[in-house]
């Protein structure tokens, strides 16, 4: 194989990978230099741009580290992370719309019971969160794991600021009760731009784009027998709803905070702040058979 | 913009990157996200693979330093380099032809004179190269910058093992004299794997293919008014040719490197050792009008 030009170039590369011996990775393999190889010939980039691009793609993973992950703000702001969510998640009658899971989750979260306030002191609108998890027939899923995580009240998570703050605050794991209800108090979120001092947001200034994703607080739902669910609920009336960054708005995941004056909360904490409400019940799609 | 599914998520991306002010920024990211999301439509991942996707581009990124450029070498091991050396060189009568830069080149290598020996010491046989530089239609091209590199005896770059050598060898930039000739004295090249202890080295063996290179010497030749040139001359008979993990080899860039007893060279220098010639006539293409 020598001599390619542009077009028998494709043809031999896939030659190529056709040797793997697993079909996925031979299929996966195939469809991606196939592909590429057609963006590249429709682009027709120059050297300098094709060099640009490879710059592009490694200061984009050289950022990455444990608090922050470039690559995956590249997959959310080019609509893939929600085009990937889409196709795994088909929707249905009484299931929890989804999206995406975003750079900020940690993987085992602190366990807090039910009731606890997790904002750790942060500034902010008292905010009391209640709801409930169940499967898409109704049945209420005691001992569902629920992960919560949002920003302060600027806008930034807890990893961002973890030298100024020393730990883990706005997250935890709640676990549901006998009749699958969670409840727990916190700061409200702000609407916040991603974070848009390396190459993503290089990228979105020149395509003419902001940054901004709409308030909201994120949910990982898990309980046996269902699909994992990823969603966030946003914030009724946030200006962002119809630009998110991410494209990450679905109409069944909007709800209004409600404000409420200070006095007693539905959990009967007194309060002497005005504070808000946000109430949201979770429905799970049952597992499907697995992929073999 | 909301509630997208897998098919009008793509417009909607396609929509928000048109706010773009520079029509080829415009260009670049509608026909990226259109052939991206292809992509995803067909090889539908799930959430576990575009997972392991996003580590494997943060991996990539990761491991690239001044001594290492991993996306390039997937950038090579996809063909796309190939393809984007074809797009920007398509040929012509009486032009050499181009390959792959690789990841190996240094920016402003040691300028040397005509003659000198670039091995550095290093172990191997020694090689003997003459060459010209001139225009496609035959004028020889004086003062040409003529820059070279090259593996060891073993397959290793000078880069790849600075700690142990202390500096750069087998490498160097020569002027071409008035009648547009070089020549120099280094080590024979051998064939090599490209570095494959990282996410390249992973990919290419689960699809099954071999990281092998056949033995080559670089080449970059500049001269005013005229097109970069850059280029490889590879070892006749290498029994790499036909299967160069990137895609590189072209028939009109193989030369014997032709065996000698050890005697008098070319240049007047007397051999206690065999020695090899290799002789390569390069030809430049006329600068091309420039994209406005």
């Amino acid at each position: 194989m020598r001599n390619f030009n542009e077009f028998t170039i494709t043809d031999a590369v896939i030659e190529r990978v056709q040797q793997a011996e697993n079909p996925r990775i031979r299929e996966i393999s195939e469809a991606v230099v196939r592909h590429l190889h057609a963006l590249v010939r429709e682009v027709r980039p120059t050297q300098e741009e094709w060099k640009f691009a490879i710059d592009f793609l490694t200061r984009t993973g050289q950022l990455c580290d444990d608090k922050r992950q470039e690559f995956i703000l590249l997959s959310d702001t080019l609509g893939i992370s929600m085009l990937v969510d889409a196709i795994n998640h088909a929707g249905g009658e009484g299931v929890t719309e989804t999206t995406v899971l975003g750079p900020f989750y940690v993987e085992s979260p602190p366990e807090r019971a039910l009731g606890e306030d997790i904002s750790g002191g942060m500034e902010g609108a008292p905010l009391y969160v209640s709801g409930s998890v169940s499967a898409a027939d109704g049945t209420p899923l005691a001992g569902a794991a629920v992960d919560v995580w949002h920003s302060d009240e600027e806008g930034y998570y807890d990893v961002q600021q973890l030298d100024a703050i020393g730990g883990l605050v706005m997250r935890a794991r709640f676990r549901t009760d006998e009749a699958g209800r969670f409840h727990f108090w916190t700061i409200k979120p702000a609407a916040y731009p991603i974070p848009h001092d390396g190459p993503v947001g290089d990228m979105l200034a020149v395509q003419g784009r902001h940054p901004w994703r709409p308030a909201h607080v994120h949910f990982m739902i898990a309980a046996p027998g269902h699909e994992r669910l990823v969603t966030h609920i946003f914030v009724a009336g946030d200006p962002y709803l119809d630009s998110d960054a991410v494209f990450g708005v679905k109409d069944s995941l909007i709800r209004e905070f409600v404000e409420y004056q200070p006095g007693r909360a539905p959990d009967g904490r007194q309060t002497d702040r005005p504070y808000f409400h946000l109430h949201y019940d979770f429905q799970l799609r049952r597992e499907p058979a697995r992929r073999a």
